[in-house]
């Protein structure tokens, strides 16, 4: 089995993802955000690109939400925390997301056989859950404007370590999956201090969101793997 | 001081560039090799993107050396060994040099106030000259055709752990500078093996060049720091 990991956005060529499994790795925060909300029952998550097309879906049956440098878009339901995303908000419900990096890789994914969302939250049940399908794997991290994100990063790195553990087949990768991967292990107790110091875990704290990265930083809490069906991600 | 790392001339942007310091770093081999050559007593080193403009230059006075897909030009006097540039072949000449990678990236830097060339050979006495111009730095790992190659993001990061110990400021760094800093300490003694099993580490052993590997990997074990004079390399 292949693994390659593109380092953000901005370095995703769509004909690469052609014939294989693409896990999007947004950790700060919409995919662990995704997995939350599927993990509290929401019925599907459809991610949308801009704020204009998320408002033209504004209706008594979707859930908006979403953010813009880092905060909620005003007239929207929710923001991207997490923790917003409880069975009483999204019970039974379609949430519509945009958000600045993660919604857009979503997109730019979807000319893959597979596309999983990926988290530190769930990395076990999804690397899992990627191997079953027996294609090459794509580690697609959002990344923060055009750029690598830490977070994403060391995300990667741990998927990778899962999906080793797990695959009966050698596992070869490109220089940054093996870095990654050496970058992981290398974290040990420091990943939440990891993810606190990172560009977006900064700018999460000023603006008073530190207890998402708290969130964000645990490993294996959730056996959700968000699966893109159609236009939307739902429960495998 | 602000480091920004930058992983591979695909995703440099000239603008990044501009009042900074930019040490390119292209581990296996052009940076190592021009170290190497300026070390030999090679006046100079003008690096061209071309094959074509490299044969334009040909004359008694010229050495042309380099290579395109790891292989010496056919032609040219030498090919991108550092090993190859003894006093005997380039000692008080100027050398000619055009490689895949690294040569598009000095190009790119060239926007910047200074342009210095990085490897794991001369990563201590590199940092110190960047250190003492006093300007930001971008650390501009070369890849290899477009893409992040592990070499030298690992030479990126000992660069940074050599900036961060004669820094007298607090040095501010990109979320890639971090990962590569982390990625850097965390390769202790297996250096050697992690840059045999790069991408291109196992391109130079397939073609029979396991020596440039071992060369390429020692660190700190030069004090030429190579700095761009108008078009040529010389020593600082």
């Amino acid at each position: 089995m292949q693994i390659e990991v593109i380092s953000s956005v901005n370095e995703a060529q769509a004909d690469r993802f052609t014939h294989r499994t693409v896990i999007v790795i947004d950790v700060l925060r919409a995919t662990s955000t995704i997995v939350a909300a599927l993990e509290a029952g929401a019925a599907s998550i459809l991610p949308v690109e801009t704020v204009l097309e998320a408002r033209a879906l504004q209706c008594g049956e979707h859930v908006l939400a979403g953010e813009r440098f880092c905060r909620k878009i005003p007239g929207f339901d929710l923001g991207n925390s997490p923790e917003e995303f409880t069975p009483a908000a999204v019970g039974g419900k379609r949430v519509v997301l945009t958000t600045t990096n993660g919604t857009r890789a979503l997109h730019k994914a979807m000319r893959a056989d597979y596309v999983l969302a990926g988290s530190l939250n769930n990395a076990a049940a999804c690397a899992a859950a990627a191997a079953e399908l027996r294609r090459d794997i794509v580690l697609l991290c959002a990344g923060s404007h055009n750029e690598f994100a830490l977070e994403d990063g060391l995300c990667a790195g741990l998927l990778i370590s899962e999906l080793r553990r797990i695959s009966p087949t050698v596992i070869e990768m490109n220089d940054l999956g093996a870095a990654m991967l050496g970058y992981y292990r290398s974290s040990g107790e420091r990943l939440r201090d990891m993810l606190l110091g990172s560009t977006t875990g900064r700018k999460l704290i000023k603006n008073g969101n530190a207890r998402d990265v708290d969130h964000c930083c645990r490993i294996n809490t959730s056996s959700i793997v968000p699966r893109l069906q159609g236009d939307s991600l739902c429960q495998t």
